[in-house]
Formats: C-alpha cells, sequence, structure tokens
C-alpha cells in the first residue's frame, strides 16, 4: 500500500494564502499520508517579542532553554494544531505529533563537540508501528519538530531529518513516497534559471552534479537524506514545489525525481 | 473495565513541584487514565510579554483571535508536550490531543447574547470512540482545554467541562472515576477550615448545602458538573487535592466522593 510523506517548510507556513493551497493540494492526494512541517519565522519573532535573543555560538544557532520553550509553544502548539485544524476543515482526519506524543520521534542530545548545539535531538528510532496503526485508522499523521529523549525532554530537530528517518521506518511497512515541497520547482541545472528543473537524478548522476559544482550547496544535504532513504527502501523520493504537489506525487512531469 | 479521568487546574500546573508530584502519584493509577489540564498563568503572563490585553467585557474575559493563538501556544504546545513527556519519563505512554486532534472534542462557537466571548467554545460531542481506541492500545491520553469547529477552528474550552464531557461519554464503553483536582482536600463543610472535608454528598445533601448557603459559591458549577456525570452513567466523581490522589482514586478517605 502506498504512504506519502510529505515535508513543508517555512514559505509555506509563513505564508497563509500558499499554506491554504498547499492544504487543498494535500487533500487531492489519495490513501494513506503524513505530513512533516517545520518551523518557519513565527518562533523567531515570538522569541524577539518574548524577549528571548537566538544564542549564536560559531556563527551557529543554538537551542537554549528557553528557545526550547518556544518551540515547545510555536512548532507543538500553534503551527501544529493550526495545520491540523486547516485539514480536518477539508475532511482530512489529521492528528498533530511531537516526538514525545505515544514516543513517536526519540532522540539524544547532540553531543558537545567544537560547539554545544543545546536542547537539538539527533533521532535513534521511529515508533513505525503506532503510526501505522493511526494510518490503518483512517487518521493522518501531522509531525512537529520536536524528538524526544527521556533525560532531556523535548529537543528541536530538522524537519527534513525527521521527514526522512520516518520514511525509512515505515519503508518495512509501506511503499513510501517522500516528497520535500522547496522553494523552487525542483533541482535546478541553473540555480539562476527557476525553469532548468532536472527531472530525473540518479546516485551516479549526483557525484556527477557535486563533481563539477553544479548543484546549489544548500541542496547536498538534501539530497543525501534522499539517496539515504532510497537506500533504506522508500521507493521514491521527489523535491518539488508545494503548487506543484499532485503533478510531482503522480509522477506528472513536475519536480525532480531522485531514483 | 475501569477507567479514571482526572483533571488538574493551574494551582498544579504552575507549580513544578507540585507538578512532578502530581505526575509521580498519575502513575500509580492502575489501568486506564486520561488526563485533562487546564491553563494556568502562563498563558496570561505570555500574553503580557507579547503586548495582548486580556480584552474583558462587563467584567468578563473574552478570547480575541490574538488570546487564542496565545492559548494554542501554550496550551496546546508548552503544557500539553510538557506534561506529555514528564509522562513519558515514568513509562506512561501518553499521547497530547486537542479538540482538532482526530476531532476528539467538537463544539460550537458560543452565541452572542449580552456577551461575546470570543473563541470560546461549547462542547458537542467527544470522539469516545477515538479515545477508547487509543486506551485498548495502552496509550494514556492528555487533553488540553482546546475544542474545535470546522467553521471556527481551535476554541478556548473550560477544562472541567471537557473533563466532565468525556467523562459521560465514555462512561458507555468503561466503568469511569472522574476525579477533579483541587486547591482544597475536598468539598470543605467550613470554607475557613481545611480540615472539615465532607467524604460523601449525595444530589439531596447537595440541595440542601446549596440552600442553606453552606457551600462557597465557586464550587457550585463544579458539583452541578459533577451530578450530570453521574446522571450520565459515571460511576463516581471525586473532588480532592492532587497530593491524595491514589488515596482520593482508591476510596482511602481522601476528598469528597459524589455519589
Amino acid at each position: 500500500m502506498t504512504l506519502n510523506i510529505i515535508k513543508i517548510g517555512g514559505n509555506i507556513i509563513d505564508d497563509e494564502l500558499k499554506l491554504q493551497l498547499f492544504i487543498k493540494n494535500y487533500a487531492q492526494l489519495d490513501g494513506h499520508k503524513i505530513l512533516i512541517h517545520g518551523g518557519g519565522k513565527i518562533a523567531t519573532k515570538t522569541a524577539e517579542k518574548l524577549g528571548i535573543n537566538s544564542e549564536m555560538i560559531e556563527g551557529r544557532r543554538v537551542t537554549s532553554s528557553q528557545m526550547r520553550d518556544v518551540a515547545t509553544m510555536v512548532y507543538g502548539g500553534l503551527i501544529n494544531k493550526n495545520i491540523v485544524g486547516l485539514l480536518q476543515k477539508v475532511g482530512i482526519n489529521a492528528l498533530g505529533l511531537s516526538g514525545a506524543d505515544a514516543k513517536v520521534i526519540t532522540a539524544h542530545k547532540r553531543p558537545v563537540k567544537s560547539i554545544d548545539y543545546g536542547f537539538v535531538g539527533d533521532i535513534d528510532g521511529v515508533n513505525a508501528e503506532f503510526l501505522a496503526q493511526l494510518l490503518k485508522m483512517n487518521i493522518s499523521p501531522v509531525l512537529t519538530p520536536l524528538s524526544f529523549s527521556e533525560t532531556h525532554g523535548l529537543l528541536n530537530t530538522n524537519a527534513d531529518t525527521i521527514a526522512s528517518e520516518t520514511a525509512k521506518a515505515l519503508a518495512q511497512i509501506f511503499d513510501v513516497n517522500l516528497v520535500y515541497c522547496f522553494e523552487k520547482k525542483g533541482v535546478l541545472s541553473d540555480s539562476e534559471d527557476d525553469n532548468s528543473v532536472i527531472p530525473q537524478i540518479n546516485y551516479d548522476y549526483f557525484q556527477e552534479l557535486k563533481s563539477e559544482g553544479k548543484i546549489f550547496a544548500g541542496m547536498i544535504p538534501k539530497l543525501d537524506n534522499a539517496f539515504e532513504a532510497l537506500k533504506f527502501g522508500v521507493k521514491k523520493v521527489v523535491i518539488c514545489q508545494a503548487e506543484e504537489l499532485v503533478s510531482a506525487v503522480l509522477n506528472n512531469g513536475a519536480g525532480t525525481v531522485m531514483v
């Protein structure tokens, strides 16, 4: 049975119209689906208003205890519950989950090497069995980017990684398509040209693009994640624009497909 | 099969030590259980810091759109996920839910009569079937005081009422004990004397206490709720102090039992 796992980021969450349009497109996807959302700018704005500074160490953002509270409020509360509400309004029986809920995403606090990232989690496990039970009850889980450690509690965690780890864990049970919704229409061969989408990339071609420096540096971790997911049994990884979600999932000529 | 439904309020949520102790006591209760938490002072403090004024009309607090966002952040995010995390740490497989999640608590916006309460919900239904499925999976739901309307989205809702409506809905499936954790040790016959707990109150005695003005005015809606729940098949309603939760549930001489 097919399961579509879709990840959306700040560019959609921060824009009410884009979010509404995304929800409509998401509702059109048949069958089992899981949504993973990122953070967006609301957390930073809320932290600023609350007088909490984003700590930066050696140019990297760290999650202090206060920032963790803001992430729990904004990611786990405001963004997650609003998305669940919007999905319910279009008839999708959504259920919002942090990593702590039914221990869906367990993690450990990132070890301190040169930088102490604070309350940031590296994922140890995904409760695939529970997510599969929800899907079989026709419930659509909506995951927020917070994982859980028994020692440290909730931990700020990259939504792309939650998406790929969830896809890998569920690939044992379902035929999983993993879809990253992105600002651009896909992976571009020319970063200046929005219409230069590469329709399909295999591992060898990815290595070639990397070695020739033809790929935007920010895309490399996303693609590394994608090929890692394929190695673990995910059927298809797609990078596309949210507006083209339905075509991209249906293999209808939108986005970039990693095979 | 017995199901304990426990409601805690701000006096526990706002006090880290009391909350830790409550979690320990809650973990000691055998079998199926559902926790319902109220709001606490963090929402008001967060709203103040964010520069959002609590609107008051004719002396009653109303939930503006901005206050609803704060409630969604603080009740649905910070408080709910922290409690879920604390429960997971003591081995209880908790799952946090707002009314929108799997449409657990559906409601309509309170009709405007003399006062427009804003985004406040009056409950229409409880998804008892889904809650029962979770309980059978050994999951302990943790409900936040937000209900859901397809027209208006998330709605601020009294936690006492969520507790009694949930108890009534689940009384068709389980033998339900409904427990309100309270500042005092129970219903007092003398509001000045903390040790004047009335061990048991039936409906006639409640009417007598009311007509004699022997009962603290703030307690009356709680007790009305309690007797309403009994009428709908709830086995037992208890009002007790969180510290005495285990004794009160075991009928061991703590708190006030409504029969």
